[in-house]
This record gives C-alpha cells, structure tokens and sequence, in this order.
C-alpha cells in the first residue's frame, strides 16, 4: 500500500480546518418523483468558506451511498475528519480561501437528512418501510432548496464521486440554469445489471435478517447481521483485485480461532470487522431506500442518454480511475460522450491507480491537481485569459495556425500538452477540443483550461456527430497511430476540413540513407533506431498524395517545411514535414 | 445471448447417452490431512464407455463446486441431462466410443458421496458441523480409492474447470505417476484475496440465517434465505458485466410487485429465482465446508508455484475464457508458467468468450476443438506420430531447419500454425514448444500435437529460465511486435542459439521504390501499403547486423534468400530475407 491508506477517513492533512458543525434546515414538504409528498424535510448540511458578495463562489459536494454532511475539517461535536478532507481545505482542491464549500446528507439517508429511522408526524413513529420511495432526483430537489435558502442562484460548481456522482449528473440534467460546472467522478449514468445486481445481494441479506422484520425494527434488535453482510459484500467491490493482493495477500489472521468457519485469513478478518462496525453507523432501511434510488437512476430516464444533457450549459469534469471495476470506465467514456453529442463542453481525465472504485477517495493528490486548476479555470470564465505559450513557436505550428480561420472550432487529435490548441485559442481565438492518450499530458491541458478527452485515437470519434467541426488537427500523430485509415476516415466525418501533418519519410536524407546504406532512416525529422521508435507507420508526402486520390479525398492546401524553411519545389525531396489541408 | 444457452443445464444435444445411472463405492476410512479420520466413506459417482483391455483408455472428469457425478446422458432416475453432457458422449471430445469416461461426486458434498448431511456412524446423526474440515487433496485422495476399485493404474486424463480445475492441479502434483495428461479449466492454483472475500460473504449470509444453528438444522427448517444469498452473490460473479448486459440490459420484470423492495429488474428476479431453487438441491453445510476447501487450496502449500510441478509428469493442456474476471487470465497464465519453469509439457489456449466464469460450461465448441484433438494426441503418444505437413516447403523453412541439430529443444516465437514446429519434429526429431497471440492458429497447433502458449511475445518470457532451449526462433515475428530489444534479449536469455528471420527493408526494391519514387516501399517480401501493414519495425539486413553490434550479439551464421534461391553477394541489396543465427 505504499505511503498512501485504503480509506479516506484514515488520511490526516495538516491544513485541517478546525471545529466544523453539522447545521440544519428545514422545510414544510417535497413533491417527490413518485408523486408522493415528504413533509416536514430536514437537510443537515456543513459549510466552509465564504460566500462572496455576488454569491457566485459556491460549491457543492455530494456524497457517496453511505456518506454524510461532514465532508471536511474536524468536527466539533465528534472530533472525526471529514470524509474528503483532503480535497476541502484551505489552499486545497476545493480552496476554502476562494470558494463558499458545502456538503449536505440526502434525503432517505440517516446522518441528519430525514430518512425512514426519522419521525413520521402522521404516527409519531420512525417512518421504517412507510417512507416514500426516494429517487436521485429527489435528494437532488431538496438541495436546490437548501440552495435557494443559502441564497445561491447559481453554483460554481458540484462535485462527487460514485452516487455523488449521479447527483452531480441529475443536477446538470434537471437544473441546467443553476450549475456552471460540473465534476462527476467514478460513477454512471445507469446502472448495469451487475451493478443492480450486487445492491440486490445486499437489500436480500439485509431483508432475510429476522431483526429486519419488514423494516420495523426500530426500537428493538438492529438486523445487524444482513447489513453487515450487505456491507462486506459493498467492501469488495469498493476495492480491486490488485489493491486487496497487496494489503492482504493469503495471510492469515494472528487470532484465528479453532472453530472451522471462522474468518482465517486476514482479508475475512477485515470485511467481517467493516461489517461489523457498520452496524454502528447505518440505519438498513436508509441501505435499501438508497441503494434502490441508485439502481432506478437514469439520467436519460430510457432515452438516449445525450438527449438528456441538450439543455445542459454547464463545463464537466469527468473523472474515472483504471482499477474502478464497480464503476467500469466505459460508464464515464459514455457520459463524456453522450455530454460531447450534446455540444456540452466536457473533459475527461483517467486516472492510473490500483485502488479501484475507493480511489476517488484515496487518490486525491491526482484529483486535486486536476480539480484545483478546472476550477480556477472556470471562475476566471469571463475574464480576460492568458494562455501560457512559449514563444517563439514552432514552424510547423506557425503554418497550421495560419491555416485556421479565426473563430473556428478545432479538434486536436493526439493534442499532447495542449501548446498547439493554446495558440489556436490565444491568436485565432479557436473553440478547442483535444484527445490525448498521455495522463501527464491531460493533466498539463486541464491546467491549460482546455477540454480534452484522455484516450486513443484507434478507438474513433463516435462523440462527435457528422461535421461537427470546421478543422480536425493530426499533428504528428498519424504515423503512431495502430489504424491510420480509420483514424482518417473518421476525422473527415467529423470535420469539414482536416490538417494533417507527418514527418517525410520521402525526404532526400531518408533516400539516401536507405539507398546508399541499405539501412532503416534515422534523420532529424525521424529521429529513431528501427527498434526503438514509437512510430508505427512511414509515409512520405507521396505516398499521402497518392493515398488522398485513392480515398477520393480532396488536397486543397500543401505546405511543405524543411530545416526552419517552407519548401517550394520538390517537397517530397526536400521536406521534413509534410503538412496538408484536406476535405471530402 | 444468441444462439447459446447461458447454462449448460439448458444444452440440448442430440447424442446424449441414455439411461445412466449413479453407483456407489464405499471403503472403510480416509486419512484426512488435517490428521483427522473419516470412516466409512461413500463415493457417489458414474461411468460412460468401457473400460480397455490395457485399462489405459480413463478419464476423470471433476466437477466444481455445486457439481455432481451426473456429468453425462440422461439419468435413468431423475431423466436430467448431464452437467457438460454436451462433452462428453460417442464421437464429443470426451468421446466415449474410445475413451471410459467418469466422474464422482467430492467428499464433504451432498450428491451421494461423504459430506456433513451424511449420517455419523458414532451419533447416529448427520455429521453436521461435527462433520471433520476436508481440502482439495481429500477429495483427490478419495478419487484415487475409487480409481482403485475401478483398476485403474494411470488415468489417460483428468480434466475439470473452476474447483474441478483445482482437483485436476491436486493429481498433477501429489499423485503424479497416475496422471498422463491433465485439463484444467477456469482456474487457479490458489485463490486470491478477493476470491476468498466472495466465498467469505456466500459463509457469512448463510451463518447469519438463524435456521442455520451453528450448522445443527437436519430435521428442521434450513438456512434457506442465507444459502440463498450466497448462491446469488455465486451467480453474478459467475456472469460477466457483458454477460448481463446481454441478458438483462435494465429491463423491468413483467409481474413486479408495488412493495417497494421486491425486484424490480429482470436481473433480480433471476438471481432470486436461481438462489431459491439452489435451496432445493443444496446443503448449506456442504456450501461452507467445500468453500473452505477452496479458499484453502495451494498447489505449492505456500511454496513458489513452479517447485510444486517438479514431480508431474502429466502433459497438461490449460484453457482460460477472456471474460472470466472470477478466475482471471493471469492465474491460468501463472499455472502454464509454473509448469514450463518445472519442464511440465503445457499448453495454453485463452477462449475469446463473453460468458464470463460460466464459458466453461458454456463454450463446449471450442472446448471440444481443443480437447479432442489433444487426447487424441495423448492417446497415441506412443505410436508413430505423422505430422500434417504440406510439402515443398519454404526455402526460408528449409533453410532454418537445416540450422537445427538434430534432437534439439526449440522455442517458436509466433509460431503460427505450427507448420514449422511440426516440420522440425518431423526431421529433426526437436523437442518443440510455441507461443502464438492469434486464436485459431492455436487451435491448429493443438490439433497438431504442438506445446504452445497462446499470449503476446511483448510481455517477455518469464515462463523459461535462463537457456532453457538449444534453439529460440524468432522467424517473420520480430518486426511485428512492439518491443523488438526486449524480445530478441529474452530470446537471447532463455536460448544459446536464436534464429532470426525477417524481411529485408535494405532489398532493392525496397530502395529504389524509395529512392525514386519517393515512396514507403511496397514489395513481395513488404506486400504491404504504410497504412495497412502489421509490420510495426523495418529493418534491413545491415540494420540488424550493426544492432547485432552494438548489443555484443555475435553472428554465427547468416543466408539470404532471395526469389526462391539463396543470395551470397550484396545480401543487403539482393535478399528479401535475411536469416541469422545468432548467440551472446
């Protein structure tokens, strides 16, 4: 496990803001999905930071299934850290010095918010299985009153991970007016059936504990032994493979008892004790109230899922981790998608970690670096901004750049750090789009403020609808890609134009290298050993004429670049680079 | 799911075996390795085909962990179709014209043999939790009283997937002069931590239900609602996410319920349904034991994996399914390893399949493709083998077996079909092993008789210790992979002597293609355009021999070949391959 802890709750920052206090409000009553009504409603909540005069700095983070409102500092009444505490803090992702940060407990849920342990006014008694079937939507409702009571119009931005996630993502869907960005991280947009499946496993533990007793069991035995097995089970899939390999192996416990079924190996130990100890802190009725909210969530409610985010105006965020096997990453590559059909502005980064889905709460010096400038990217929105290029720029740069009209919408694929799509947006004042399959890269293009799409060029563009963009960019990318002709074939669908540009594999120092000595070329513009390049294909700019008349397409620009010159005359001789403008 | 069933169960077949019947052995006692005694002990098990002369012609089939002895035909008693019915059966891959085929049922089940709803002989009653903790092993050694019975010396094969696998791993390595050929399917050596916690979850739900009593129920109600938990839980980690997506997608069921917890998706209610029949046919006490037996297999008892083959001397063939992330690839992958590090013959074939764990029973066509012919293989080990070669062959063939001594140990690296591993068995009497990504060729170097490992030459040859053959071979294979300094220096690790052979980018035609017309060259031994080759390397033959420089690699031997004759001036400039024997 290395420096880092499995659980959030164990990782101690030193920037901790000191005495935090669960407040709350309440409301006379919710319209809820189903048609039923919550009356009264109680939202416990915690707040940190200030809000400014034009209560445009808010920020709202969401919590996970079994989460609460003390998301950050040290609490005051139990002297616990807050679950995300590392993310919210002064100087930290969510900087408390710059942003208005609140967190509160959804509606169903049983650390405050009304939820089916609280008191039904009709009975006098704990609601139990009498409280209204709740729905993502519904917690989502009862913040945005909580909102409008805090006298926030619109929020900066809503963040948060799994469950919190699909709040972020309802939030965007049903009160596009109110968010201007949005961070939804290791989560989806439905359920799949494995992932319904497994809260089943859970609600028929819980119910088949006799202490359940069809949910009235308030005021006597807690039906411990079913949530502790929901629990257990919620544990596994929280974790991956690999990370459960390092912090447990085949080990076995030191007080292994005799008895025969009992936990012997440390890894039984572990989830029979965070079962255990979730007993504690968890009312079971709010596991199969919330549980059931989360596998009836659709943010499409059954169409296509980006019809669901055409009125969306929010900029996302999109975070997945690689290990996250709960939350597989073709979920979140599906709302990055589904928001891109829709013509929101949408980023996505993975994030390398073997943590799986409980990295969102473990990796958060990747998220913080990521979040951090996402949104100072998005408070700045409408000043003025400065991009960060190095001058003088490239030749080749120069040359694509004069071939973009200003204004233009551009997708860079293969956009690495971001200093082309800069300067596009700096001097031709571009609406950018990029793709890159770098991680460090991605992270230098969100610092950037631009949006872009961590993955492979391979894979193709069924984000974008036909013509989407007045240029498609492959800068010194075709030649690595696996499948150059896809990869062609889809940029011109979705682009009028499209600007590729390669290294001449036909220049006169290749020649001559390959014909005199017979060798593979290594030349400034190929600067590789035939077993160590990362170029997987070699063309020169005849071989791309020919190709272009081949595929019928159009060459309507060629510029030619040797050493810091255009070439005029024998370009196939004489060039390094190759660089052209295409269409259909 | 198109045309296949997601159950084996449900497999119909037309040339099932009819009226089959379970007999039972019973002896006086088993020592157990726990040191604990069990007397007396019945074993359930059937049998299809006859038995030899030379009573050579047995295979042992092992079931997994809910399975019986009824693995074939249709019962005479219950009229139920056999669990792998589709395998086994006259002219199926355990084709029992030729073979005799059987299967019993474990100790500690509750199919027929031995197991905690047996009746104790000291109390009169089932064993129930009194009943003594039993491993794999246990119930290998149980198999070999039967096998005794039966008079059988040496089984021709033992094959099973999923804990049957694990049985089949047992006999390899403690009863290995039994054994000469073994299958093990679906796999793994040893369970990992997360395999554990699902088994772990499956005990504790049914330790949780009260009816349970601390394993004393017989004669009262049974812990239904918790084996049935744990039979759901079983299931989707049986299934894949794909799997259920296929079979589910988030339909809703058509008779649901209004209560609110009831299920709502298909998916539920076919887990719930399957956890409810599971109660009719299961033991919960069975469940717990044999669930231990699993968690607590270890081939290597603790040790380094490869040290527990030394002894076998079992050829074995191991087949894994791409979308089992119950066993994944990687443990099927470590067993293959394990073996070929101890100089076990072994062969491994990965099934593309989206069955998930449940492909083993499931995807009976590949399975017979491979298992067939390898049988066939194994039966005639003996005989005078004749390989399937289609003569004239290849210069190139030709030349690099006339490289080879006679008798050799030769590894293939991408090897194909296989035509010329069977070649170089054929006249040069080598001891041949392969490895191969593309699927199909593997299934052909199988029915050749061939040792191959289906994988990727990139990810290095871990599997070999340092010169481990006479002769590695690396013949049209080194420009397709990624990482071509990587292979050839494991190639140069685990061999003296490496065969290399590729096409010959320093050909003139190649460089007067380039030279002038200024284009990638596309040519007889380069057929390829830039933008569809699988060649991700071009090298020349003078390429390879200043690399072969500066690595310190000496050259032992070179021929070049040009249109069907060797090339003995300017090979650079005249070959379109070149070949070289190569040692450190």
């Amino acid at each position: 496990m290395s420096l880092k802890q499995s659980h959030a709750a164990d990782i101690k920052d030193g920037n901790n803001i000191n005495g935090t206090r669960t407040k709350f409000y309440t409301f006379d009553f919710l319209d809820l999905e189903s048609g039923d009504k919550l009356s009264p409603v109680t939202i416990a909540y915690e707040t940190y930071g200030k809000l400014n005069e034009h209560r445009d700095n808010a920020v709202l983070i969401c919590h996970a299934l079994t989460g609460d409102a003390h998301v950050a500092g040290i609490s005051s009444e139990t002297e616990k850290v807050g679950w995300w505490d590392s993310m919210i803090g002064p100087g930290k992702a969510f900087d408390t010095d710059r942003y208005f940060v609140f967190c509160s407990n959804v509606i169903g849920g049983c650390k405050g918010s009304t939820g089916p342990s609280s008191m039904n006014p009709i009975t006098g008694k704990p609601y139990g299985p009498d409280f209204p079937v709740i729905t993502i939507g519904d917690m989502v409702n009862a913040q945005v009153k909580l909102v409008e009571y805090l006298g926030i119009d619109k929020l900066l931005s809503i963040a948060g991970g799994s469950m919190g996630g699909m709040q972020v993502l309802e939030w965007m869907v049903s009160h596009p007016g109110r968010v201007r960005s949005a961070i939804p991280i290791s989560t989806a947009a439905r359920h799949s059936p494995q992932q319904i499946a497994f809260n089943e496993v859970g609600r028929q533990a819980i119910m088949a504990d006799p202490n359940w007793k069809d949910g009235n069991f308030y005021g006597s035995s807690v039906p411990g032994r079913g949530l502790s097995v929901a629990r257990m089970l919620g544990h596994i899939t929280y974790m991956s493979d690999i990370s459960m390999q390092e912090k447990f192996g085949r080990r076995f416990r030191d007080n292994r008892q005799p008895f025969k079924f009992t936990a012997d190996f440390e890894v039984e130990g572990y989830l029979l004790h965070r079962g255990l100890s979730f007993i504690e802190r968890f009312d079971a009725n709010s596991y199969l109230f919330i549980t059931k909210a989360i596998d009836h969530f659709d943010v499409s409610r059954g169409n296509k899922m980006h019809e669901a985010f055409k009125k969306t105006t929010a900029k996302v965020l999109v975070i997945a981790f690689k290990s996250d096997w709960l939350y597989p990453l073709y979920q979140s590559e599906a709302i990055v998608k589904a928001c891109k059909l829709a013509g929101v502005d949408a980023t996505y980064c993975v994030v390398d970690s073997t943590y799986g889905h409980d990295a969102f709460l473990i990796e958060t010096e990747e998220e913080t670096h990521l979040i951090k400038h996402y949104l100072e990217g998005v408070s700045r929105e409408n000043g003025t901004v400065v991009f960060d290029i190095d001058y003088p720029v490239s030749l080749n740069h120069r040359v694509i750049v004069d071939m973009v009209r200003p204004g233009s919408t551009v997708l860079d694929l293969g956009c690495g750090d971001g200093t082309l799509l800069s300067l596009l947006m700096q001097e031709k004042n571009a609406r950018d789009q990029g793709i890159e399959k770098d991680e460090k890269a991605i992270y230098k293009c969100v610092a950037r403020g631009l949006s872009v799409f961590h993955g492979d060029l391979d894979i193709g563009l069924t984000e974008y609808g036909d013509n989407s963009f007045d240029y498609v960019i492959l800068n010194e990318s075709l030649q690595q890609v696996a499948l150059p002709d896809r990869v062609l074939a889809e940029a011109l669908r979705v682009s009028k134009e499209v600007i590729v540009g390669f290294p001449n594999f036909g220049h006169i120092a290749s020649r001559s290298h390959m014909f005199f000595k017979g060798k593979s070329p290594v030349t400034s513009s190929l600067p590789y050993e035939w077993y160590n390049t990362p170029n997987l294909h070699f063309l020169s700019i005849s071989d791309f004429i020919e190709y272009c008349k081949k595929r019928n397409i159009e060459i309507t620009k060629s510029i030619f670049i040797g050493k810091n010159r255009t070439i005029k005359n024998f370009p196939n001789l004489f060039a390094e680079i190759g660089l052209f403008l295409i269409t259909k």
